[in-house]
């Protein structure tokens, strides 16, 4: 039974929408987190800092010691919530690449977890960034292909022409069910 | 000079995304305005009530006397911020069709707009509907033809499978500007 | 009959909450118009430049000459708007002390008006600024006092030892209704 | 030293607002997760039906099987969290009294918790409520008391009289560090 989908993709490739779509179509009820559920639970202090996470002007993402240490605590909280029997839908951006990757894989130990990719046109996502209106300019162009290095995958989708809810039926038919 | 544009979609139709793309790309400072803010103006009394706004279980929107007497104030103020010298984007939903339009067009009188249908396929609107999961589901699918009937437009663009950004810079081509 | 209401008071000095407070206990429907709706409706651009409006590190507010053009066609439309028939609480921030009310007695002019103080005492506007976390540290401290100087009002309210709800009904005593 | 502080209270009792001052005025950094953040990471479909949470009409909130399902692995994982290095503060709404309490201690077993009731009389907590704007209308007056009984507490705070941050503040002087 698949325990954990983890969505890994760049701002404004579209993960929160498929997040979303995945809990409308899937059977059971799933909790959905992402980093801004962390971001948003840090002091403001850290949202803005060399400490913890700060916006250069071109969208880069400078990530601080601050905030990878609450951050580790967070994963690991994560981890123990599906232990406990709650199905997590987790949204991530993988700036590391696959380094990111294995800050995940070792707090999911054990768990049986479904990874996906989810793709968006570098020039797309920059365009959808910019109708959202809410997120600093670059930052899509800037990730889309960088979170994806090193990644492994069980499975990928791309929004770049498809919506969020066929992409989420494409991951919710790989979704297994207990017996 | 185009003074004034107007949008008019359904729900989930794409119309928030292409205002903020137009602001973006056009070249002086336009005001974004939509029957979002005039619902957010209102009482909360009058946001879900038979005398305002009402959202029936298949996504059906029911507007009441008082809502109406507000929305035509509102529509007034809006031209005559217009007549003041600001340029607008206001996105709307006719939901009463050509009779909608007409009662922009009263307003509006003796102002340069654009007219613009913002269409997307029913099913696609849909899921787009799911996938922003704040919405009363069934709004997009049952505004997506009906608001378009009777109505005339200088212009229409189709967001099923074109990016805001790209519909924005069509409509932004159209747009005239005082020499 | 009065038909706008003018709140004026410094940020964090509890403005919005009676406007909501008075929206409820006000006998008919009053839409309640801010001048952060007029901010949410300028373009991204203009939220933070020299053009439009900027927020230095110490709190200060510096309002730029694209924003002023808007403002003004922004505060006649609203005129517009109580013309047409809508009553209307308008909170707004008076940086400019005396010349920002008479920016709005000029559009306002042949309609009943009940201008309204909002105090708070520094000190605890500059606390509830932290509880609220999401506004620049150090706006309310700047403009608690500024704001007041110079400016006329029919009524003051005191949100410093009591609550919006008290405050809108003592405002809601002093507004006359049609007979 | 204190790794956890639970803040209990009803709802418009004021206890996100001191969360976020216990946030800036801590010396370290601390997250802050509500049961807001739960509500927030549940299916659309289980925020408001028989199997998830409820509003009824009076403000009563009604909690289904299936959200005490993913409540209790939500408190494990928060546990979870703290058990990693992340201090953390809480606020919930003990609904059930003692019987509230008693999950949230059998899952920070072994983790040093402070525990804050953060009280406010009831009438000034439903005028704060129509304040706010965004909450069901009763909620803060059927809660006020109900949550507090047979609960144990560290420290009561009052937010009738007292600013959130006063408030904040002396629960900070109870917070221990380590040494």
């Amino acid at each position: 039974m698949t325990q954990v989908i983890v969505l890994n993709g760049g701002s404004s490739s579209g993960k929160s929408g498929i997040a979303r779509c995945l809990q409308a179509v899937l059977p059971d009820p799933w909790l959905s987190l992402s980093v801004d559920t962390l971001v948003d639970a840090m002091p403001l202090s850290l949202r803005s800092s060399d400490a913890g996470i700060d916006f250069a002007a071109d969208g880069e993402v400078i990530v601080g010691p601050e905030f990878a240490k609450l951050d580790a605590a967070w994963t690991e909280g994560v981890a123990a919530m599906a232990r406990a029997g709650a199905r997590i839908v987790v949204d991530d951006v993988f700036l590391g690449g696959a380094g990111s990757q294995q800050r995940w894989q070792k707090r999911l130990d054990g768990l049986d977890v479904l990874w996906v990719g989810v793709r968006c046109d570098s020039a797309v996502a920059a365009a959808r960034e910019v109708a959202r209106g809410d997120r600093v300019a670059g930052m899509a162009a800037s990730q889309a292909d960088v979170v994806h290095e090193g990644v492994y995958y069980d499975l990928e989708v791309d929004t770049t022409r498809r919506e969020a809810l066929d992409c989420a039926r494409a991951i919710a038919e790989r979704v297994t069910r207990a017996q």
